[in-house]
Formats: structure tokens, sequence, C-alpha cells
């Protein structure tokens, strides 16, 4: 048996489908192997990059990780801001490199910086953003370090792991094995068992619960990641209490459900934000509480409610710049839930705070900003009525990430999906190419800025090989609209550095290159049927929207505010009704 | 004064002008103290990866570094595959990367994966890839750290470096200093001097020389690095030894002169791998003799000549897997001719030997690939008669590089730059635009691949910006030619992973879409008046050219095999001419 054929019946073990595959000099047996094999779907994308990118959606999608290939040197450097992506939103993805053949390569001790045509230490680079990143020295280390890699992307937190096989051992002889091996319990799940909690914290979380008048359920991406979103929803059916989403955890509670109320963040709602500072209980289930979360005087963030912590890292219920907690349950969420569930006893609907909730955001629907062009709240608004043609959003980063986060509903079937940690440019072009790969039936809106979008642009190409029904949205603001915002605010609008040249980029010409069909939109009434006519073929197309290039991204907390205080300031009329609808509270 | 000042005051006195800038918020201060100082050209690609090369390209050409700033997390980790390409190549390019407020960083001992948004600890990612990698803790580190990155690009053996400055310190106060501090000797300077020889190596040297019949001068990289191209054409005329390169070293030696003999290597040429297979002295100058420039079987490698090596990085002449040299000098080129033409004695003219040069470089001008389409062979002589017109060339990596290396002829005053080392896709489309950015009357050629282009395209907007003399040439045979190669040699011609898809993408209109100028290549007499229409104009311009997707790259050393034995084998008829000079050789 050969290391590869051992590779293969691993992956076939552990039922992973999904390949990315960069082929050159380092990989070309272990990828000759598996393209042979005939037991796996592989994607060349051009850029290892859109790689790493692809990757990292499926195993945000799937419950089964994926796994890219690529080759040594540039093959392997051109994963890292994929593996970081990976590696900030506890994804738990798999990523080998070739290497260059064993006896090529520099000894332990040699210090030369390279003796390998294309050698490059990919190990060293990637130690601090992957769970865990293993050399196979000899052939039989992929016996026990695939298997060890394997579990630790599942091990507690979540995370992306790396292996690194020269070419010489991809088709080395080894010993052969059982396949029982395969069987034994993983160590995630050893480990799972040992984060218990007691019933008397859980009773007395009960007891708060049983004294809140104003409670509030806080949804972060952890409750995905520990698979719970149904668990979720079974405990806010008994809790019966108002919930919010940061961004991460937007898919994991259905928006149209009338206990649902916006996201919250620094660009979040502002009626969510409201509510929030307005709670006298906050449970806060797989979120880190991020400053985009809580603003960056975090110390503000929930000042009236007792926080309640439900995190699976420790490290992060310990993290130093996080607003404290009054009770912290490092657990998985699903054991947290499952056991919660069992002792809860709650009869409250909470339904005057709840009032309180639909009240303000019936006031708080704001939409004032004018513009000959496209209003992008307004596109987002309106693109929620196809929804039922959708599966999963890809959003960028800049300021359409924006909007579309305080715009977008998500429903239960769908996800809304961006690299939320790493905040990457370029990332939701390959990764909705990702999730049409991983499921090819599925329609995507890529949601893009117009420079982001120009980042991988080269992988249009794949898309369209693929017939991919993946609707790429690009909002057109002339540039980089989220840095002028702060040039604005803090550097007296001495614009620099934004990309001020991308608009003599003809996309219209661009698509036609790649063979991928161009629609654009100009005006707030052109958006209903520019959405129809895409919606109804199957095809790739990229929709450009345009936009004024000042229009901004608000409501949004300024640096040092706190939740109740987003910009621009409220009217003085719709201020005064705040402060009395909030003036009430103290009287449930 | 603020940190920003001093970074302005001191790359103004190390007389540093281009910079790449990725604007975002970790980096918006500092970028906007620089752009606001109007002290500098500041160049903003779209993609990070592009500004790394960019920045590259500009530290191989100009003797004055260039400074890329970024943004943390994607914009830092996006630079690695640039960073190693410097690294691999010892090309000292700056690297400033915005880190967040650091009060907003993890601290020291803290296992969370991230505190602050877009938080990424790059100083560990790239330890391992740079000569220093500095984190500013305070904002006085500044006064230390800066000048001692610098230093340390040129300390001994070049390199890049990477400081990583948090937002809040960009313009933060500092005390005062002397400028005069600036001008203390430089680190590289002293350490120089260490490197001293003895004349009585150098008159062993002398000795060989005088001994030799068939001595060879090898020139690499390394001479120009310590910049000794003038020096290493000094010492070739008082050696009158025929010359060779490595495909670094091709741009160190005028390929013009009469006693240039081509450039070396797997993939060198076929009379040159001969020529260097039959010396019997092989003085070597800054090359470390890499597997790609000595064959797999490097025990082979100048097996009748003794080898004489000089560099200025010890481990090189220590590595393992490398030809036993006869003699190592660990000194600066430029400190070794200076020394060694003072006790040069040579009357030799060692006519021949360079005769027998001549007469195989003559018999062995090989071009018997036939094809209907455009032979690229014939493509890159041809592309010679216009080398009036042409400063700079690079090649990106792939078949249309060995091609290029093959039979382009470099004069003293242009340039052929590659990531040699690291051998990256898409570092051609970037690289050009350096060269334009720093030097904005040249022209250039960028001879790329069809898939290798798409990597960085987005670029070529940043081209049509710049109104830049830039002839981007794409060889497109229909994938990736090198890889499927291989697969014929060693995979039995199954092809899988060499981006089949690609020849869907219509170049043409995406040279539309960024407003650039295309021409094709379809047939070997249509070269001339193309390449006649091209560089009668300044402006950039794509000229794809069509070749026969099998085209072999050839001659080539197959793996295990010696320089004197490369494949195709020759015709039995120049096979035994061969034979016979080689016999009289030993007649001299």
């Amino acid at each position: 048996m050969k290391v590869s054929d051992y590779i293969i019946e691993f992956f076939k073990h552990k039922k992973i489908k999904h390949i990315t595959l960069n082929n050159g000099g380092a990989i070309s047996f272990l990828a000759d192997e598996i393209s042979r094999s005939k037991k796996f779907k592989i994607l060349s994308p051009i850029h290892e990059q859109s790689s790493a990118f692809i990757n990292d959606s499926i195993s945000r999608i799937s419950k089964i990780p994926s796994v890219s290939l690529v080759t040594s040197g540039p093959g392997a450097t051109n994963l890292i801001t994929g593996i970081t992506t990976s590696w900030l939103d506890s994804v738990p993805s798999i990523f080998i490199t070739g290497q260059v053949n064993s006896f090529e390569m520099k000894k332990k001790n040699e210090k030369v910086r390279q003796v390998g045509f294309q050698e490059t230490n990919i190990i060293d680079i990637c130690k601090t953003i992957t769970k865990s990143a293993f050399h196979i020295s000899k052939p039989e280390d992929i016996l026990t370090l695939l298997p060890k890699a394997y579990d630790e992307c599942f091990l507690a937190r979540y995370g992306p792991v790396i292996i690194d096989i020269p070419l010489n051992f991809q088709r080395a002889e080894i010993k052969t094995y059982k396949s029982s091996i395969f069987n034994k319990p993983r160590k995630s799940d050893i480990k799972k068992k040992i984060y218990k909690t007691s019933n008397n914290k859980l009773s007395k979380l009960n007891n708060l619960i049983l004294k809140s008048k104003r409670p509030v359920l806080l949804i972060g991406h952890g409750v995905r990641l520990s698979q719970s979103v149904k668990l979720a929803k079974k405990l806010s059916k008994s809790l019966k209490f108002p919930v919010l989403t940061t961004w991460g955890g937007k898919d994991c509670f259905n928006n149209y459900d009338k206990n649902y109320f916006g996201s919250v963040g620094v660009y979040g709602n502002r009626f969510s934000n409201l509510i929030l500072h307005n709670c006298d209980l906050l449970i806060c289930l797989g979120t880190r509480l991020d400053t985009r979360v809580t603003g960056g005087n975090y110390l503000d963030f929930s000042k009236k409610g007792k926080i309640i912590s439900v995190d699976i890292d420790n490290h992060e219920l310990r993290k130093i710049r996080r607003p404290k907690s009054y009770l912290n349950f490092n657990i998985d969420i699903k054991l947290f839930i499952n056991s919660f569930l069992k002792i809860l006893k709650n009869k409250n609907k909470f339904l005057k705070w709840k009032k309180f909730c639909n009240q303000i955001r019936n006031l708080l629907q704001e939409n004032d900003q004018k513009s000959k062009l496209v209003r992008p709240e307004i596109f987002f608004q309106q693109l929620n009525l196809f929804n039922k043609k959708i599966n999963y959003y890809f959003a960028d980063t800049g300021a359409h990430l924006c909007w579309a986060a305080q715009n977008l509903k998500i429903s239960d079937k769908q996800r809304f999906i961006s690299s939320f940690g790493h905040s990457t440019m370029g990332y939701a072009l390959p990764a909705a190419i990702g999730a049409n790969f991983y499921n090819p039936s599925s329609c995507s809106v890529s949601i893009n800025g117009d420079c982001s979008f120009q980042h991988n642009i080269q992988e249009l190409a794949l898309s369209q090989k693929m017939n991919a029904n993946i609707k790429f949205i690009i909002i057109n603001n002339n540039g980089y609209g989220i840095i002028r915002q702060f040039q604005d605010n803090y550097l007296n609008s001495r614009y620099f550095g934004t990309c001020e040249y991308i608009g003599e980029i003809n996309l219209k010409k661009i698509c036609e290159g790649f063979s991928v069909d161009y629609h654009s939109i100009k005006k707030d009434n052109e958006i209903d049927k520019t959405l129809t006519k895409i919606f109804s073929s199957k095809k790739t197309s990229v929709t450009e929207v345009f936009i004024n290039q000042n229009h901004k991204i608000f409501p949004k907390i300024e640096y040092g505010n706190s939740l109740d205080n987003m910009s621009p300031c409220l009217d003085q009329k719709s201020s005064q009704i705040i402060k009395y609808f909030i003036s009430t509270l103290s009287k449930f």
C-alpha cells in the first residue's frame, strides 16, 4: 500500500469528497493518484488563493471538511490568506502541500534559504494560523499524522490544519493497516465529555431568567460550528426572548422569526443595538464578543444587562479586552443547550419587552440617504423578495458587506457567509464557486465591491466552465467607500489609496471575455426588473449596481461610542420618542 | 515629532522614493502622513500580492529598496508570496504592515486567535522568510528598529524585512533625534570588512588558472546583488575565459559578448551545458549551484573541472546538496574581484578552447520542433531583434520562461528578471509595472503563460492608468505545458489539473475591458510585423502568441542525467561530431 492509497482510503472513510487541486511538480504524484482513483470531485481554480477560499467555503457549508492540494513554494504560500480566514472563523479545512523530494530538502540545521527547487518551509510559516501543521518526515508518519490532523480540525474549537508531504513519499510504500483504526473514537468526542457543566450553575442561570424582565438571546457563529442551529431554535422557543445575532450568527436563526430583531455591532441595525443596550440579561451563545460587536467602548456593552457567555474556547472567555461576564460556560453549545433544556423552567413570555422591541424596530427602519443612483439599502431589501430562489449569500469585505448585513433577511434554509474575522477582500467570488461545487443545484448570490471583486476575477472562467448558478452582485461605489468614509471622519476627507482608478475598468467587456452574462442597475426602479431577469436563468451572471460614491454606511457606531449612540444622530422627534419608550422600561 | 515624521525623514535620507500602498484601517494614519508629505511616488495596486511583486521588482532594479505599506490581516497575509520571492532571490525589499491599535492587540500570553478587528500576528508568520521581522511595541522602537531593519536588508546576504506598526503609534509623538544618526556606518559596511581573503588563497587560484586549459567563468545572480556587474566584465576581460551564466546571472553579462556562451542548467542551452561539462576549471561567482543549475545528479556537475566558489553566504558554501568545491571564497564578490585583479597574472587566451566552444555552439543551434502555429523559440529569437527598444524583460513561471531564457539575448543595458528561487506564477505582470513605476520612460517586455497571466490580471487596469510602456506577451499553449510535459514523461500522459478550461477565456475582450491594446500572433511569419507594430507605440499592449499545446521545452535534462546528456538525444551525425570535438580536448 502506498501513502497515496492510505490518504485516499482515509478521505473515503471520512466521507471527504470535494478537493481543490493546483497541480505542480511537488504535488504531482499525489494529485495523479487522487485523480486516477475517481473517488473524488476535483476542481482546479487558477490561483491557489481561490482554492483556499473554495475549501473554506465548503468546509463552512458541509459537515465534512474539504481538502486543498497544492504544490510547494508559491503554491503553498498563496494559501496563507485563505488559511488565516479559516483560522479566525474556526473553519475545519484541510490543506495538503506537496514538498520537494525528502532528499532534496534543507536538512534540519542547515541554514541556507532553499535547497530543492521551489522549496519553502510552509510548516514554520503556518504554525500560528493552524490547529496543527505537520511535515511528513517518513512515509509511515502519514498513518498517525493524517488522522491526528483530521481530529485536530474538530478538537474543541475548530480550525484548519496543514500537512506537508515530500514528492517521493507520496507514492512510497508503507506497511498496511486495518481500516478499523479509523473507527476509534475521535479525540474531539473524548474531549467534549470533559466540558461538563454543573446543574448548580445551570440553576443559577434559570434563576436569573426567572428574575429578568428584559432578556436577550445573542446568537453567534459558534452555534453553527457546534451544529446547534436547530437546538438554538428550540432553546429560543422555550426562552421566548427577543433574539439578536452577530454577523457570523446571522444565518443561525431565522431572520423571519417574529422574535428576531436583527444583528448588532458597529455596523449593526440601530434598533438591534438599542435593544441590546437596554436588556437586563444577555445570554451569548458562541460569540467571542469581538469589538466589532461591542464597539470600541466594550466596557459599556450590555451595561445594564448581566452577560452569560457560552463558548467552547476558554481563551475567549478569559480574553482581556471583552465585557465582563456574570457567568461563563466553557462548554460546547450543543451540550449546553441539551443540559439546560432539561432544567429550564420559564413561563414568562416577556410580552411588554417584545412590544418595546417591535415599537423601536418599526420606528427605526431608516433609509433616508438620497441618491439619483441606486440606494444599496433598497437593493438588498428588494433582493430579499427573491429569497426563495437563493440558497447561499456570500459577502466580500467593504461597504457592500455592511449594507448586506443590515438589510438582508436570512431564512432558516439560507446561509450568509463572509470572512468575518480576517475580513478578506476577494473571498466572495471563489467562496460562491465553492458552494456550487459542493451543491451544484444550488443558487448563490455573491456580493462584492467594485475593487474587491477584482482580487480574484480570473476565477469567473471557472464559474462559467462549471455552469454555476451564481449571481455575482457588484456594488460599484467607485473605489473603497468604507475607507473614504474613514478618511471623511478622521482625516479631513483626504482621499488616498482608495483605488480611484478602478472606474476605468469596463466590467461588461471583462464579463464578455469570460463568457459570463452581464447586467447593470443604475436606478432604484430598475432593481426589480433586473433581479427578475437574472433569477429566471440558472447561468452565472454579473450584475453591476451603480450607487453614489459618497453613499454612507449608516447607521454606524463611531469609535468610542456605545451601542445606543449610532451615527448619524436621529432627528429630534424620533429621538424623543425613543427616550420615552426607554423610560417606560423601568416600569415593567 | 511623530513616528510617521521619523519614517518619512528616514526614507528621505536613504533616498527611498517608491512606495506601494494598499490602504485600509490599520495603516491609514501612516498612509495619510506619507501621502501628505508629497515626498514619495506612491502606487496603489488592487491586490497586495501585486504590491509585493512591484516592490520586489523595484528593489531588484534600483540600488535603493522600495517599500510596501499595507493594512493588517489579509493586507499583510497577501504579501507572503511576494516576501518569499524576495527572500529566496536575496532582494532587499521593505514591507510595513499596519497593525490594530496597541491596546486592541492580543497580549503576549493571551491565547485567543484574535482580539482587534483584522488582527493577525504577521511577524510570527514572516520570521523564517525575512532577514528580520520586527513589531513596534512602543513608539520609540521605531528609532532603533527601522534603521536596524534597513541595515539588515543589506547585511551580508541581502533579503527582505518586515516591520509591523500599530495604528495608534503611527502618529504618536516621540523624542526628537539628530539626523546625523542616520550617517553612522552601516553594519553592512562593517561586516563586509570581515570577509577578507588571504593573498595566499588568491595565489592558489591564480596557479590553477595558469595550469588550466579549459576554464569557465560562471556568473550568477550574486554578481548583480553585490553591484559587481561592471567588475565582473573587467574580470572576464583579464581572464579571457568563456563565460556562462545561470538564469539569475543572465543579465549580469552581455549576452552579445564574443566570450559569452549561454546559460546552463536543467533547461539551459545544450552547448552551454556541454561546455561546462568539459571544463577543467570552473570559477563560480554568486551562484548557489542550485539543482536547477547542476541537474539532480549534482555530484556529476563539473566532474572534470575544479570548482571555485565565491559566495557571501557561508551557508550556501557549506550546503550539503551541492557539488564539492576545490576552493571556497566566503566574501562579497566586489571585494573578491578587486583583490583578485591585483594579483591576477594570466597571459593565456584559451583560443583552442574557445574555438571548441564556438564550434559546438554553431553545431547545436537547434530548432527542430515543427508547428503550424508559432514556434516559441523563433518568437524569442525575433524578439531579440527589437532589443534596442527594450529595457527590461520580466518572465513569469512555466514553459515560456524556459523558452525565453534559452533564446533571448540580454545586452549590457538590459535586465532579465524572474522569480528564480520561489518561481512564482503571476509575478511578471506586476513586476513589469514596478519597472515602469521606477523608470517611467522605460520599455518592459513581460512574458507570461496563458494561465500564469491570469493570476494578477486585474492589475492591467493599473498599467493602463499609468500609461506604462509595457508589452505583455502571452505564450498561449492552452494550460500548463510544463506540467503536461512532466505528465508525459512520468505519468503516462495522464493530464490532470493543468488548467484545461483556460481556453475559454477571450483575452481580447478582457483587454478591451481594461482599455488595453490587444494583438495576436498565430504563425511564425506574423511575428515580425506584429512586433514592429507594438514597438512603434509606447502604450501598454497585450500580445497573445498561439503555439501548439504539445510544443516541448527542449532541450532539457531529465532527472538524474548530467549536463552532457540533454533530451531529446541528438541525431547520430551531430552526436558523432560532438564526440569527435570532445576527444580533441585532451590534446590541448
